[in-house]
């Protein structure tokens, strides 16, 4: 019985230190007892330091400027992560779990300011594991400049999870006179491309158990907002912007087609694609429109707008390869086409079945 | 390859209904293509149907009125679900993520406004299940006044997960001047609770697996936030509010203790508790301090404050059974005691290890 475990004396918060090099998760560090506080506060609390969670509330209470008046605009988001592995060429499910909500509410043209973290991690977890994700997260949130405020962690017994599933919801503001959503898109509406496809994908997939094979590809996974600001400066107008997750560029161009109610034209030539993508697509028979990106955005404008968003575009790091793909049309059959390299056409249709599991 | 399925004519979205009846998760239902949208307006839109889901953004943009100027408080918390077995007595986990949430950011003195709902399925998953969670969801969101704006569903391969985890984060407002908070109880604080202990801990176990036993106790699972701000209207100046979840009441008075710096003593003859819980806590070898409650909280104010407290808890439903339980004192060990029925006196310490895996 716990009782009879009665300190004697001052009492000492923790009788051992967290063994962060040898030691793995057990039951009790998701117990809501001194495991898990010590959990917290050796771990989660150093690395995620901000005032709001050093509250140590259930709840952060945070500040939120939404402009004068009080009554401006908020946007929240939030996504699983589930990938497999952990660790992959060019980051692992700490960084994805911050980059991947940051670009969710920057797809908004809002500023990411905060964001919550709940882990659902399978006793037998690494702590060394845990301690590099968990870094992860810091370093991604921090660079991106938001503060990771309230988390929750459970842990569930072996076999009945994964290692570490990361849900986190992102909370921004949105300007005044923003208005970014997946239907705005208008026939004349040019559509680009921030850069190559299909990066994140292969890099995951490079690592797959019984799939390896050998490439320099790194995933694409990055936070967008900074790109989003220099765009919604350029072009307030920006009608639709979207980031090609699961499902890739043809589940996103697919999605805004339906909501916006136009046809889509895209050109095969004018997609940027890694060579070494290009090859490992085609050794594992797979279609780069539908593999996942995690560093990549959609937007759609006025055509007369596209070239200069496409400038304001390549003159930032995370959109130098960006590239004008297709324009929209006025089709009530929410088509999405797309022109083949060799002078064909094509049916761009939404993925039917799943072609990559767990790739975020 | 996903371009074979090119649709003739008008596209019409879906070939075929969800069969929720009989249909189960499969992968697909994960990818972020068809069958991922099929369940996302079939559904998870239908159940929890509202302006700002009804937008179709991976981020929602919803309205926040924090007061004049615009420099108010917003609250937010995360928490993650993994309760075993998913269907209870008195609840389920989809009434229970909302719950949960929704408590979270009540003890903070907010009035709750939006959720966010992060759901990992197991392949195979029931979808009758899952429409019985979802519905459950909604029913109780509904009730508790706030809306789910935002939401993301992965999937899981057979054996990588347990059915369903789903992780809530709740966003609300905090009146000015409301400041509850874990480290703002005082030596000569009362401490109030809002009913019966142990409630949650015992229904759930009644249905474990290998464990089952004849009981009539139902889960406490509710929204609290009701009750809060009758108690907030009443007695602006409460100190600390907590919902003893995971590690039951004894977790809860350690974590004010460790956080305000205080000594506590609570009296055991004062909690109020179930004969029922009483009987399958002995049986079972639990202690009813550390069992988890879902719709309890605990009040710390100062003494002076404590009856009329006491007297707008017990007037409302979610607090009738609502008792002072103890005080706070000036004790540089911060130490939680109790006075025992039979006139002892115990430390309660915090749960070295874990008592009940999985309650929430």
């Amino acid at each position: 019985m716990p009782a009879s475990n009665a300190p004697s004396g001052r009492r000492q918060p923790y009788a051992r230190g967290l063994d962060l090099k040898n030691g793995r998760i057990d039951l009790s560090h998701g117990a809501g007892g001194r495991a898990m506080a010590q959990l917290i506060d050796d771990l989660f609390a150093v690395a995620f330091d901000n005032p709001y969670l050093a509250q140590q509330h259930d709840a952060a209470c945070i500040p939120m400027d939404v402009g004068q008046g009080g009554g401006g605009r908020v946007v929240v988001s939030t996504d699983g992560f589930v990938i497999s592995p952990l660790f992959f060429p060019g980051g692992d499910i700490g960084s994805l779990s911050v980059h991947g909500t940051v670009n969710d509410v920057a797809m908004a043209g809002a500023r990411p300011l905060y964001l919550t973290v709940g882990m659902i991690i399978e006793e037998g977890f690494p702590l060394a594991d845990l301690k590099a994700i968990v870094q992860s997260m810091a370093a991604a949130a921090s660079s991106a400049g938001v503060s990771i405020v309230a988390g929750d962690t459970k842990v569930v017994e072996r076999g009945k999870g994964d290692g570490i599933f990361i849900t986190t919801t992102g909370i921004g503001t949105v300007p005044d006179g923003v208005d970014i959503s997946a239907n705005r898109a208008c026939p004349g509406d040019a559509i680009l491309i921030s850069g190559s496809i299909g990066d994140h994908g292969v890099a995951v997939l490079s690592k797959r158990e019984g799939l390896a094979f050998e490439t320099d590809i790194l995933s694409d996974s990055a936070a967008l907002h900074g790109l989003v600001a220099d765009m919604v400066a350029a072009v307030p107008d920006i009608h639709v912007l979207r980031d090609p997750t699961r499902g890739g560029l043809a589940a996103v161009l697919n999605e805004i087609a339906m909501a916006s109610g136009v046809g889509i034209t895209i050109r095969e030539k004018a997609i940027p694609m890694a060579t070494a993508v290009r090859g490992a697509c085609e050794l594992l028979g797979l279609d780069p429109l539908y593999v996942a990106n995690e560093g990549k955005l959609v937007a759609f404008c006025k055509g007369e707008d596209a070239d200069r968003l496409l400038t304001v575009m390549r003159a930032h790091p995370l959109g130098r390869d960006a590239a004008i793909i297709g324009e929209c049309s006025d089709d009530p059959h929410r088509f999405v086409q797309m022109e083949t390299a060799f002078g064909g056409n094509r049916i761009i249709d939404w993925l039917a079945g799943e072609q990559l599991p767990r790739i975020c």
